[in-house]
């Protein structure tokens, strides 16, 4: 698979950084994450603006221009030939002399197969366990997983398939995905101290033409009352979660809302 | 300069991961610093105490034994040929298929010239803000310096050398340094969410002998009543803080404690 390293076309194999780079001395690095849809990238004007923002509110010049980048993704897109890929782009803090401060950014971009949520998934759904935690920078898209890759033990002593952050009793996110909940008739999602997701933006649009929609503090209690809950992620769409702390979510299966939800959506690709 | 990579010696420059690893993937490896003294490893037991603590408690397998690795570590300060030299060893995460779980990790180990305090840098001291933050895994020596990396712009602006993180009100530690302050004639270091640094120990045990010392929380406003306040890490050993926040530390001049702790460590140092 092809990839770009600063400024040039790389192989896969050879996008490697040196241990002097910022990432790997302070696990100091931005990326963001999208697949592409029959060739076409699925909401790259929203992910090009999150990178720029994180890279900025990270203190990191963006290397290229958003038009250069755009160029290099399609031009990644064609050479590996995949109608379903994943482009990650990452911008590092650079190779750092005295591996403590900045440096000049070191540009990654890779464009690999991708897996994507199937209907099976869907009706399946997901559990999750609650855990107090708040992301350091949560607006920035930064390498930061810390947290999420040390719960991994634990999750699978809990047989669960993810961790659902809150902070002081206020639910946050997953890891890698925005969670939703219908309580009492209104599709709610957390407002503060988030990853602004572009699965989440374009679910509140959604959304907004069939059911009330807001954004708000919502308490971990409040989610055993709730009808529905599920997450949204790049590559997850939209995916019940059915079971949290061990208490079964309504009946227990998928709900109206993530349903239409997870119906519009897959239109939506089949028609790009 | 001469690096160890998995299970074989490399060049500096050959010193690099993929970026599949999840050191740049998801900010997750352990690491540990120490130096030699006349080409001999300083504190070094204490040192591979912690690594491999470290790597435990980030569910890690060091994939070398002890007795390996100080072989490894004694081959690479020899063709180093370096008198002083700093010794960084890192495992990470390991090269995830699916850039998030736990895979087999990757051991890299570097040696490479390194810089100390000197004694005009002792007399000049630091200075430092403080700012409210807790590390993540405090206990562990993760790369995770996202907080430290970010803020450097702040201490720029603020004319300071560094930044004193405290977590609400309880003074903690710097991102790569243990405090101590003089209050009432007795050496106080805090006691819980910190890394537990190799000089601080070294220095609790030397100060032992002329001075009550004691592990405890220290509120932020008690340093500001401090007699001494001083900073102890592997390549600084004991340097003076005589500026926190704008204010002046008792008389800006090293004291009496730091001095004859700094005076200890460098005979310790000429006897290796």
């Amino acid at each position: 698979m092809p990839a770009f390293l600063n400024n040039v076309f790389v192989t896969e194999e050879e996008a490697k950084l040196h241990n002097s780079d910022l990432s790997m001395q302070r696990g100091y690095a931005v990326f963001d994450f999208f697949r592409t849809v029959n060739t076409k990238p699925l909401f790259e004007e929203d992910h090009l603006n999150r990178f720029f923002h994180s890279a900025n509110d990270m203190h990191l010049s963006v290397t290229k221009s958003r038009e250069e980048l755009k160029q290099i993704i399609d031009a990644l897109i064609e050479q590996s030939q995949l109608k379903e890929a994943g482009i990650r782009l990452m911008l590092t803090g650079g190779y750092a002399a005295d591996t403590y401060h900045l440096a000049e950014p070191n540009l990654l971009i890779t464009c690999k197969p991708v897996k994507t949520s199937t209907q099976e998934l869907f009706e399946k759904g997901s559990s999750a366990i609650t855990y107090n935690h708040q992301r350091e920078l949560p607006h920035i898209k930064s390498i930061n997983y810390l947290m999420a890759v040390w719960l991994q033990p634990l999750l699978k002593e809990k047989g669960s398939d993810d961790v659902l952050y809150h902070h002081n009793g206020i639910v946050t996110e997953f890891p890698r995905a925005n969670v939703f909940a219908v309580i009492n008739h209104v599709l709610v999602t957390p407002a503060s101290n988030i990853l602004r997701g572009i699965t989440r933006k374009y679910v509140l649009e959604q959304a907004g033409s069939f059911i009330k929609t807001e954004e708000r503090d919502i308490k971990v209690e409040e989610l055993y009352h709730a009808s529905e809950i599920f997450l949204t992620s790049t590559t997850k769409r939209v995916i019940p979660v059915l079971r949290l702390n061990d208490v079964i979510v309504a009946k227990g299966t998928p709900g109206p809302v993530a349903s239409a939800l997870w119906e519009m959506f897959m239109k939506m690709e089949q028609n790009i």
